[in-house]
């Protein structure tokens, strides 16, 4: 017997539990709008495009703000705002399946008592009960990968060119990794062939992206930086785009349940090999602990969940999120304005005061009662010293606020992500009230709701853990990034000093 | 019999040695133009008028950038350029004495052989043959004098108010300059009242600046900062004012004849007693060594100058000069520009920064699973560092920009008052040819000529002497003035990377 359906709560969107409209409203007056505010520039024919910072490759905002009416779930993700329609469209498509993975019924089903399907050791996720709530436990085999050496290729005899990125896994652990992790369908042939090396291209990622999304409904997959048709082949987007590829891999890698995901596992070490590719591709496609079924799979503590506490955690935390993401946007915003600035409009007023200091001394050159002091010579190092320092605030973005740029956008997908996981909790917690009073009422018969108590638990539990896990992230992740910017900012102001250091001795004083 | 007129040579104009136009042009099309680069904002309610910068009073500009076709001898001269109409007339009044502070009827006079007037010791200046050249002979008693304590007083029972200054001789000669320099009017008072202060309003320095145009027709006088009518009790202007009278008062007592000048004594050491000061300004008005006639007064090497050669130093020294009005016009306009924008643009996106991680820290204010690692606290702490550091950008201009602009504003006057130097000589010497080749063809009798040429050698004596002075004290001027603002920029930047400093370490890393 199927759930009666909540009619008051609307599927998968977030409804409005913190203020957000209002808070929106008030950041909207303030907000930094970069197409409001361009310094205009007589002298630079290039246009106040955010796309048109020479030198760098930044990734795009949201094409427009959200409209202070519109709700959160409506407003873009991240891999939404590529200007080219067919990767638009592309990166909607996996935002949507990761949204509502699996049908309703199928959670009513796992809800009620699902079909049982075996679970192997190797396939178990486990909660364990710490002293500080739910936590998952931690891979025992922990390892990094990177992504590296994008190059060129093509098939089909040159017909379809693609950019191919080398993923290789930590090299500490990578036997061990290797052997122990790898699917069975690589294994044998990397006993033999040890230093074939894997090569990735961007649809790869986007498969094993899809697959996480599908079968771990209850995580916030963060999401891949976004296709891009035109330009994809450009020296900066490539960097900026395997930068951004290598980040996912190392966030999947740091998560306790994805890092042990075979199909992930599949992704990252298997050689170049078609047929072994499509022999992993098809096991990952007949997994069956995907979607709801995946909760078979958690292994945690037995002691059920207060309902009234869930709840309270939910609209916390979905407060919290909302406010976060306002500020993410609000911060990324800042960044990429910033770092426009510094390679427009700060370096263009740096040239403009060495061009006047170079005006000044080629007047003294000529002067026709030189003295020798070299007062030209000293005006003319001054201003080759300011033209340096325009240079350095052309450069400085990729040392500062390039990188936070890239985290608070990662951020963005990953909040726009948790939304979803939020959505499914809260199905959750509604199905089980509406369950206990259909029970109550004569409507469900009463042995039906240990079952789904239980399981609704299951996901509560689920949802506690990975809380746990994206706050510790998270505080590391923003600790690291805000350091490793302020370490740019010192450093880039220390150099501007020591160059006018230099320009200073030239000056008799 | 009175000198035939050269109607080639337009009196009192600087009319294209050097190609001034084309220079000029080339330049006006990089030039910054601050009315065409305001940066856009839409939180700053401010226009992006150059005087509207807060806390501080800027020098104004010319109204208008000189128009490619405008001769040099058009452009205004700083102290032309105020914006109340009277303050300009006012202005305009005293450049116009300087500009041509004799009749030209005085100046054939003094060619031929003018009336003799008797030269005092005290009242002779002396031009010394080194082997560098044509130089003044030093003051003696060289000595400095500070300008302050403006205060507003009044007189007509209120009626009428002004601000005065406290005009102090430097202490360490003040003894020696005030018995040996002072008055003759006020000497026997000042022997019973050493403690009496002398209080200036800003139409004495009107007068003794009128006076010494008159006097030293043969030097550039500096210009005073511009009368202004409207705010002009405002404690910003009335500090830049002080600043300017300063330096304006410096600059004559660098001057080695200026600052032996009898008047400029009063000027500077005459108690604030109405009887006194009348008889020093009436002994002033009656001074019959002005104009022309204090040319009587040099006493210069009796070796004859080579014509040719005085021809080429004007011609060669006028190239100098435009060339220096353009790159120090541009200069001026960067300086005004830049503290402009450190004020306003700089600052705004400093706070902006700062808005951005204050938002962001208070997000994370409410993260329900706040771990009390203090990332909310460090955010909010790197917050307050980017708007302490927008206010010391807003604050910074009067330790750089306001300096060198100040030195800049008071090089394009004295440029201005040294084109009327040159025209004076090329008067001179237009008019010695013209005798030499009326002697040669019978219009002139012949033992005339040996007077215009000798008399026409003593103005060129003088150019030469005061170019010698020019040019040390530009060298000197420009190097402190630049070391003094690469200084500021040092400390500037220092301090932003040291601010950071405290801020990073609030970070976990």
């Amino acid at each position: 017997m199927p759930l009666p359906q909540e009619p008051s709560i609307p599927g998968g969107t977030w409804g409005g539990e913190w203020s957000a409209d209002a808070f929106r409203k008030e950041l909207m007056d303030e907000q930094v709008r970069p197409e409001d505010d361009a310094w205009n520039n007589p002298w630079d024919p290039r246009g106040t495009e955010l796309r048109d910072r020479p030198g760098s490759y930044s990734p795009p905002q949201s094409p427009m703000p959200p409209s202070p009416t519109s709700s959160f779930a409506s407003t873009s993700p991240p891999n939404e705002s590529a200007s080219a329609p067919s990767s638009g469209r592309e990166s909607r498509g996996s935002v949507k399946k990761s949204f509502n993975p699996f049908a309703k019924s199928s959670l009513d089903e796992f809800l009620i008592g699902p079909e049982k399907i075996p679970v192997t050791e190797k396939e178990r996720i486990y909660i364990d009960d710490t002293e500080n709530g739910p936590r998952w436990r931690p891979n025992p085999t922990e390892f990094t990968c990177s992504v590296s050496s994008p190059k060129k290729e093509s098939k089909f005899h040159g017909m379809k060119s693609f950019i191919a990125y080398t993923i290789v896994p930590s090299e500490t652990r990578e036997e061990r990794v290797r052997s122990e992790r790898s699917c069975v369908s690589c294994r044998v042939s990397r006993v033999f062939s040890k230093q074939s090396v894997s090569r990735r291209r961007y649809k790869h990622f986007d498969w094993i992206h899809t697959h996480l999304t599908f079968k771990f409904p209850f995580l916030p997959i963060p999401p891949l930086p976004e296709k891009q048709i035109s330009g994809r082949f450009e020296e900066d987007f490539i960097e900026y785009r395997m930068t951004m590829l290598q980040s996912w891999v190392e966030r999947i890698c740091r998560h306790p349940v994805l890092s042990q995901s075979e199909t992930f596992h599949h992704f990252i070490t298997c050689p170049n090999d078609e047929k072994m590719w499509k022999a992993g591709k098809r096991r990952a496609e007949n997994d069956r602990l995907v979607g709801a079924n995946i909760f078979q799979a958690i292994e945690r503590p037995h002691k059920p969940l207060d309902i009234l506490h869930v709840d309270a955690t939910l609209d916390g935390f979905s407060t919290f999120l909302g406010r976060l993401d306002e500020s993410v946007r609000l911060a990324q915003s800042t960044c990429l304005d910033q770092a426009k600035r510094y390679q427009m409009d700060f370096k263009r007023e740096h040239d403009r005061v060495s061009f006047s200091f170079s005006k000044l001394s080629k007047a003294f050159e000529t002067d026709p009662f030189n003295d020798g002091s070299g007062l030209s010579q000293a005006l003319q190092e001054m201003s080759t010293a300011y033209e340096e320092i325009g240079t350095m605030y052309e450069m400085q973005p990729k040392h500062d606020w390039d990188p936070l740029s890239n985290l608070l956008f990662e951020y963005r997908g990953l909040i726009y992500s948790f939304s979803s996981v939020n959505s499914l909790l809260k199905d959750v917690l509604a199905k089980r009230r509406n369950a206990e009073k259909d029970a109550k009422e004569g409507r469900l018969e009463y042995d039906q709701l240990p079952h789904i108590i239980n399981h609704s638990d299951t996901v509560a539990y689920a949802f506690e853990a990975e809380l746990a896990h994206f706050q510790a992230v998270r505080t590391k992740d923003f600790n690291k990034a805000i350091a490793s910017f302020l370490k740019g900012q010192i450093s880039f102001y220390q150099k501007i000093s020591d160059r006018l250091g230099t320009s200073l001795q030239k000056f008799i004083m």
